[in-house]
């Protein structure tokens, strides 16, 4: 297709990759939010984890530029998704958007790298490697656990919160694979619903223990 | 006072990075706020510059540590006034945060960099570094000319969110100097009240070059 010498990225990839880029800008977007909501020390701390996800996102689009493909369409095609699952998911205090950090984001890349691991090495290797930057963990748990010790009240309004997290982000999820072919080939491809209940099930479990982490059941 | 070498940095320098300092981290969250507002592309633009207000940050807080200073507690102590201004302009749209990018960033900028010019020639120059990164007008001015061509009715809007702004930063700035001696020294020490005249005339003619720009009347 193009003169320049390229990496060759099946179309599975393509799509993977152009999600993990548009997710890394939403994940700043997710991230400054809650870093304006903070204190200002923690506000510091967030925004500086913040800038990783631009350079996951600059490095996911160069890496989709050397397939010889247009980096910035293949990225924008997900907006809408995230776009959508962004808004649903807006928080109205610092608590909800460290809660959005933490699980939520969590969840995103659980999805991405799950999916990615059916893919070739190079590719599956690269999306772990701008998923593996600094986790908010450090920040949001120790805070989270803080505020629910002080006030058990909130404790019934975060779970929920978190309820809303998963389902919104699973919902979404389903709606990309649904819409994306080559998405749902990674998904199931290489086996079919049992394959499929068995990633729910490792993502279930994954979101359980981030909820516990902070003292909250699932 | 430190058992390491230290720069020296006289009381007003410390005041003013510790102001800088703030500084970029509120400047930070207004380009995420307006890059959270922006379509897609254009967020991507100004959440790759907000980038740069925190590696402002970083050198600023080193700048005032290498002095022996406490740079944390140098630079929070201005989050009050910085706070009270950024929640007094909170913007309610994306125009509105174009705007406090261009012109209220712009504003704060000229202040900093006008009081850093009466300092010792390294701290001058290391504040007029810090400040001189890349501008928000190649993004904020064609977009809000073109929304202002399109629709001449936010200009009266616009106008008046602009002069909102210029009012609120110059009196933060004068609380700022007010309610510490050693930038007021900074403001009016060489002088009196004729330079401190000329100082706002030249704040204010920079910001009427900004408004104009985008075809506003300030």
């Amino acid at each position: 297709m193009s003169d320049q010498p390229s990496t060759p990225l099946p179309a599975a990839g393509a799509e993977l990759l152009g999600l993990l880029g548009c997710g890394q800008v939403f994940g700043f977007h997710t991230l400054a939010d809650a870093a304006a909501r903070s204190p200002f020390e923690q506000g510091v701390e967030l925004a500086l984890m913040s800038t990783d996800h631009l350079e996951g996102y600059r490095r996911t689009r160069q890496r989709i530029a050397d397939a010889g493909l247009d980096a910035d369409a293949v990225i924008a095609a997900h907006e809408p998704a995230l776009q959508a699952f962004h808004e649903r998911t807006s928080p109205a205090d610092e608590f909800e958007a460290l809660l959005k950090c933490y699980v939520g984001m969590g969840i995103a890349a659980d999805f991405v790298r799950e999916m990615a691991a059916t893919l070739d090495d190079g590719t599956s290797a690269f999306v772990a490697d701008v998923l593996s930057r600094p986790d908010t963990e450090p920040v949001a748990v120790p805070r989270l656990r803080q505020v629910l010790a002080a006030d058990p009240v909130e404790a019934g309004r975060l779970a929920l919160w978190g309820r809303r997290l998963m389902g919104e982000a699973m919902s979404q999820a389903m709606r990309v694979a649904t819409d994306r072919p080559d998405l749902v080939q990674l998904m199931v491809g290489q086996d079919d619903l049992e394959g499929f209940n068995a990633l729910v099930s490792r993502m279930t479990s994954q979101h359980s223990h981030r909820m516990r982490s902070i003292g909250l059941y699932p």
